[in-house]
């Protein structure tokens, strides 16, 4: 029974990284359709995000299964539990990287943010991309100091969210309210999507560690 | 076993009401700082925000506590799993109104939004009000007109939401960066927590009609 079980932690394991795979490669599109404009990419991410939300689902209800047939308790029960949350923010990611793919198509072929504030964006997005596959990596090995270096990424993305409001509202800025409006939302959901991360990653210590956290989005 | 069991599930569930009441006070206080430019509100809200997370960690503790003694299987299962979800997402109800509340601090003792918005911010907030009322009623009753009532709501919520982007990117518009960027999230933060409270709602439902859903925030 007992061997039954820790497999099939396994194999909610296995399927958390899948799942933040394809999250990495959503992010990795969805930021790369943003800055160059690439529409169909930008369709690819959206047509890919029921993919993930369904994944997401199979994976609760394996979870659920899991906690009916196996009883766990303690440490272990924990563990199942975390892992219903860790999809639930998954998920949400997958819908972070929707909605900059989003914008995107709302704007082309125009690009969506002015010249001076690209380079903030291109930043962000490289360091979502580097904190989503941390993250799948994270989930697969379980490396607290993997754990480390998101909280460190995540930090610089709040640091370029609170950089992008400094240009929007300085006396500087020439946009356009449509590129206000979009410069607001983009920096939103890429530092969402961070803060996403950060919350599955201290649910992964926990599991590594023992130190339960309370939930948090 | 089963009497002690059903007494736990109620307990849960008056926790969950207790927890959506608060919300729909914060949400109350929030909108109304909101729209009235009241600092004093305003900090009220924030300095409550941590009671409702609080109590809603202290509720999947009780959860969590009720799976493991109680080991749940079936509809049952899923009920505690449902009151795990509800939780999360009243939390982060409470924390749109608490990110409504520092809109109106940052901006204080200007008005967030200019004259030309504040009928629809105001007709926004009256609706999250209505729904986080409802949503405290559906939680005590399970009646499902109230759920269906909540869905209504929200669609005139994403109707008003659709609008302040329609007047922001419309040629009328004399608003500067700042009101844009405080419409913009405003508005984001105004639908959000109304598509929570329809997330709840479902779940809702399922626990009175027995039809689960999947998670989704």
């Amino acid at each position: 029974m007992r061997e039954v079980f820790q497999q099939e932690l396994r194999e909610v394991q296995d399927r958390l990284v899948e799942i933040a795979g394809l999250v990495a490669e959503s992010i990795e599109n969805a930021t790369r359709a943003f800055n160059e404009s690439d529409v169909t990419l930008a369709e690819t991410v959206i047509a890919n995000d029921p993919q993930i939300d369904a994944l997401a689902t199979e994976l609760d209800e394996l979870a659920i299964n899991i906690l009916a047939r196996q009883q766990p308790v303690a440490r272990d029960l924990r563990i199942v539990v975390s892992a219903l949350r860790i999809s639930a923010s998954l998920e949400r990611m997958g819908d972070m990287a929707e909605h900059i793919a989003q914008l995107a198509r709302y704007r082309f072929p125009d690009k969506v943010v002015p010249k001076n504030l690209r380079g903030t964006f291109v930043e962000m997005g490289r360091l979502d991309v580097e904190i989503a596959k941390k993250l799948t990596e994270l989930l697969r090995t379980q490396d607290t100091d993997i754990a480390e270096d998101i909280r460190n990424e995540d930090d610089k993305i709040d640091d370029l969210h609170l950089s992008v409001f400094d240009k929007v509202l300085g006396e500087k800025w020439k946009g356009e309210a449509v590129d206000t409006v979009d410069a607001t939302l983009a920096s939103r959901y890429h530092e969402r999507f961070a803060d996403h991360a950060v919350s599955i990653a201290k649910k992964v210590m926990y599991l590594a560690t023992g130190d339960w956290v309370p939930d948090e989005a």
